[in-house]
């Protein structure tokens, strides 16, 4: 569909219907237009008696009036709106945790977080596609925009872009989440209980190669100096595939099995354990996200536990960044990780 | 934080640094404003040739130009932007995957998805913090805003307001989940394996019951004008509340439970099996929504399967909404259910 641009027409919203206008508002109140505005949208620089302000407040209630993010935010030359494009990866529930108690802080801080669902768009075109919305901050967890994106969406007037994952990017905050850290804490707990030859699950999913690289990066870190060994198993996350990878389990020759996280651990347990495959005293096993389904295994899961940095903490960053644009880049290594031994390992 | 409106600077957005504006853009492709917008605004309805259209996009890329959104939607009168309200359950993998299909079926269509995270509003208020960002459709999950709260979005400009929940709201349309049909699939199946004292887990956890008392009163409809009873066993999703649960299994003398869905049906098959109450001998039991992980559990998990209309429909729907806003509002009946009968019942 295409939509015709109409140049002319005044800056106040025309709606289908009789939408109310503020003109209205300030007609019922007995106010000046100016005065509504400085009202709804809050203006605590500018005095006006609590009984006007009332008179505006039930004015805009009676007609229906509701403000216009978009013409208030034109109007302030920005809008109070953090944009966070949806991750590209599958957001699993402790990730989704953190985005709820982050969305919570901001709000209290006064900002609108809009979600922003940008499928099929990669690089440059989706830091152009943010920056039509004109938010006053970016939130991108992920692979972030590159240093041009980051300057687009600066000059659209965003003033703070931060990035939440393994890299930092030229002008914007990083919160760095270096996944390594993960894979470290497994494959070294794996080598302590005295295994030595260690799998490590690549999951065949696509996103996940953002995790599951540096994860496995940590791993062979961890054997560095050992005579203990690290074999990539490439395991999609289905029944049948981890039933072919327990078949040809003997012939792998491995002790322990670091299985990327809880879900491909109780898949991979389970099809060990239909073949077979005593866990943990042939085969150590352990995942990562510490979810509650690893506690209802038998054995139950050794994990690691992941810690994220709180919403909290992270909404003053995007605050204190929004107030102090020119402020150099922080940089910041937020993930921490520990290991947590249950039964399976 | 405040912020100080500035109600006579001019509509173009200005923004820290020196933000390019569309009269740049118009300057160095040496073609008037207008053009540039009906080029970046792709208007179909006006001819350009190829050679200006490039000239235009060429200089909106040197300088770094990005239309305004907003400042767009206020000329044309309503935005592309499709509201959707982050929904007040914990999203399950079922329901994340449906979301993600209809966001990339509502970008096909060319319509821009936000998601909102209104934590802490309700009503009214929620239907007018949507309105402020004047989307030209909202499609609210679970509760929907009364028929006050689809007036003030439509008289806000919003063409269409369509609710996936339970209850059709006035002025609405309505895409209605009646999760009744769940409960009374996985009863009625209990029943006719020979079972007649059914227990059915009440989640305790807040935002549940909208899907847990339309399941329960499916569960009793399913045993009217049988000899089999009904028992609500409220049970919290940890370890500890549901082997409280199994500790006393045998004084409530029950042979079979629908668990609320597989996640809960994990929790309690781990917990009745460590009190030594066999799964499907003593009690048989069934979940919803056939994750895999009950595929996983031994005895395999016996569970319902639902059907959620597909994002592709839906999306069309909100199209077709949005073209016809004075349409009769449409009533469409869209959860499908069908028992998966593994070993666990």
């Amino acid at each position: 569909m295409v939509q015709i641009p109409n140049p002319s027409s005044a800056p106040e919203p025309s709606a289908p219907r009789s939408a109310p206008t503020s003109a209205d508002v300030a007609r019922l109140a007995g106010v000046s237009r100016a005065t509504v505005s400085y009202v709804l949208n809050n203006a605590g620089a500018v005095r006006i008696s609590e009984p006007t302000r009332r008179r505006v407040h039930d004015a805009a209630r009676e007609l229906g009036y509701v403000p216009h993010a978009a013409a208030r935010s034109l109007r302030a030359g920005h809008s109070r709106t953090v944009l966070m494009p949806a991750p590209s990866f599958p957001a699993g529930p402790l990730y989704s945790g953190f985005l709820s108690e982050l969305q919570w802080a901001l709000g209290r801080l006064d900002y609108t977080v809009v979600q922003y669902g940008s499928v099929g768009l990669h690089g440059d075109e989706a830091a152009r596609a943010w920056a039509e919305l004109r938010p006053v901050a970016v939130l991108v967890p992920g692979r972030g925009p590159g240093p041009r994106g980051v300057e687009i969406l600066k000059r659209s007037g965003a003033r703070a872009v931060v990035t939440l994952g393994p890299e930092a990017v030229k002008g914007a905050h990083a919160l760095l989440m270096d996944h390594a850290v993960v894979g470290h804490r497994a494959v070294r707990h794996l080598v302590e209980r005295g295994r030595r030859r260690i799998g490590v699950v690549m999951p065949a999913e696509d996103g996940l190669e953002f995790f599951s690289a540096p994860r496995l990066a940590g791993a062979r870190d961890a054997v560095r100096g050992t005579d203990a060994t690290v074999t990539e198993l490439p395991l999609a996350h289905e029944e049948r595939a981890a039933a072919r990878l327990a078949d040809r389990w003997d012939s792998l020759g491995l002790d322990a099995v670091f299985a990327y996280n809880d879900e491909y651990a109780m898949l991979l347990m389970r099809a060990l354990q239909d073949a077979g495959v005593r866990v943990p005293g042939d085969t150590a096993l352990i995942g990562a996200d510490d979810l509650m389904l690893g506690r209802l295994l038998r054995p139950r899961l050794s994990t690691v536990h992941l810690e994220l940095p709180s919403g909290r903490d992270l909404a003053a960053l995007v605050d204190r960044a929004v107030h102090d644009p020119g402020a150099a880049p922080e940089r910041r290594e937020v993930l921490g990780a520990t290991v947590v031994h249950r039964e399976s390992s």
